[in-house]
C-alpha cells in the first residue's frame, strides 16, 4: 500500500480488523488504515484446510505495516457441519453466472458471530471502539452471518456486553464498508489504495502450492472482479487463464 | 443426579449446555436434563490457569450422562485483560461481606459472548434450538455479560445469526435458569435434583491439588450458599472450616 498513510496525525484511534488473508479482508484493511486508525490485525486458525489462509494474512498485515497482529487458535472442527472445516465437497462451477441461490455448503455455522466475538474481547482490552469485518451482501447473499440485519443485532449485543456496556457509554462500532460493493467496487477501492492483490489468497480449493483452482465459488466471483475492473488478477493459478 | 431421568421419552429435544464444571453450571446440567433435554455439554479450554475446572466438567458430564461432551480449545490469553487470563492477582477476601462493587478484575472481556457464539454454531450443526448458561445477575452483578439485556440482545443476534436466520424461522432459546437465583437457592435447586456438588470446583486459586482457597470472590459465595441451606460444601478446601 503506497498511499494509505493515516489522514490524521492526532489521536489516532485503534481498531480491531479481522483479516483472513483474501481479497475482501484485505481491502478493509486498508480502508481502515486509510481511515486513520491504528489497525490491529486479527486473524483465526480454524481448522481451515488451508494454511495458505494464514500466510496470506501474515504477508498482508506486514505490508500494511499493522501495530500489532494476532493470530488466534479456534477449533471449529469439532463441531462439523461445512465443507470449509469437514469433509464435505467444495462445490466447483464453470462459471460465475453458474453460482446457486441459497446458502452454501461452505457457509461455516456462526462463523462470524464467533469471529466478532473475539475481534469484541480484543477490543476491550485494547479500549477501542471499532471493528472492521469484510462482510459483503451482494456476493455473499447465502450467508445469513453477512447481512446488515445480523451486524445491525451484533452490535447491538456488543454494546451490552462489555464493561463500557455496563456504563452506558459504549461507543462500539462494527465497520462494514463492503457491505452493499460489488466485488468490481471493492477490487477497485483497493487499487486505489494501493493494495496489491497478489499477497492474498481468496480459493476455497487451492493445490499444494497455494495456487487457487479458478472454479470455485469464490474463485468466479475473484476473477469475474477483476474482469469488470479490466484489471488481471495477480493472484496464481492452477490453470492459465484470461484473469 | 439420581432422579434426573428425562420426565418425557417423545420427540427428546437437542440442547447445548454451557459446563466449566463449577457450581452453577451443573446445576443448570441437571435443569436440563430434568427438563427432558437430550444435553450436548460444551466446556472450553481457554488458557485458564486451572486444568482442575476441565477435570470437573469431565466429572460432571460422565455423572449427568450427557449426550455428548465437547471440549473446544480457545486461547483468550491472545488478548491479556483478566485476572482468570493473565497475570493479574486474584483479589481475597475474609468473609464475603466483603465482596466489592464494580466490575471484578476475574471478568474475562467478552468471555459469555464468545462461549455463547460456540454454543450457536454447534446449536445449528446439531439442529438445537436450546442452549443452557448458568448466568447470574445477582451474585455476579458486576459483569456486563451476565445480565438479561446481554442474554436478550445476544439472543436477539442469534435468531439472524444461522440459517433459520435468513428463513426467519430460527426458534432459538437461550435459557439462564438461574439468573435471579440466589446462590442458596441455586445450591437448593442442584441438591432437589441430585447434584452432587463435591463432583465441581468453583475456586479461582486452587492449589496444585485442586483444593479451594476458602478466601477468593467465588469460594466465599459458595459457602455461604451452602451456609444458608444449613449443609456442608462438599468441595475440598485447602483450609478446614465449619463450609
Amino acid at each position: 500500500m503506497q498511499d494509505g498513510e493515516p489522514k490524521t496525525m492526532t489521536a489516532v484511534r485503534k481498531a480491531v480488523v479481522l483479516l483472513s488473508g483474501g481479497l475482501d479482508s484485505t481491502t478493509v484493511l486498508a480502508i481502515a488504515r486509510d481511515e486513520g486508525f491504528a489497525c490491529h490485525a486479527l486473524t483465526f486458525r480454524y481448522g481451515q484446510r488451508h494454511a495458505n489462509e494464514i500466510e496470506a494474512a501474515k504477508r498482508v498485515a506486514n505490508a500494511a505495516q499493522v501495530t500489532e497482529h494476532v493470530i488466534a487458535e479456534i477449533d471449529l472442527r469439532v463441531f462439523g457441519g461445512s465443507a470449509l472445516t469437514s469433509d464435505i465437497a467444495v462445490p466447483k462451477h464453470a462459471d460465475a453466472a453458474d453460482l446457486g441461490d441459497g446458502i452454501p455448503v461452505t457457509y461455516v455455522p456462526a462463523r462470524n458471530t464467533i469471529f466478532l466475538s473475539f475481534a469484541l474481547a480484543w477490543a476491550e482490552v485494547l479500549g477501542a471502539c471499532d471493528i472492521f469485518i469484510g462482510v459483503n451482501a451482494l456476493d455473499y447473499s447465502g450467508y445469513p452471518d453477512c447481512r446488515p440485519e445480523f451486524i445491525d443485532a451484533f452490535a447491538a449485543m456488543a454494546r451490552l456486553a462489555t464493561r463500557a456496556g455496563v456504563e452506558g457509554t459504549s461507543q462500539l462500532k462494527i465497520h462494514t464498508p463492503l457491505i452493499s460493493l460489488t466485488k468490481a467496487e471493492i477490487i477497485a477501492t483497493g487499487v486505489r489504495l494501493g493494495v496489491d492483490y497478489g499477497l492474498t489468497t481468496s480459493c476455497y480449493d487451492p493445490d499444494e502450492a497455494g495456487r487457487a483452482c479458478r472454479s470455485c465459488d469464490s474463485c468466479l466471483l475473484r476473477l469475474r472482479g477483476f474482469a469488470e475492473n479490466g484489471l488481471l488478477d495477480p493472484a496464481q493459478y492452477i490453470v492459465a487463464g484470461a484473469g
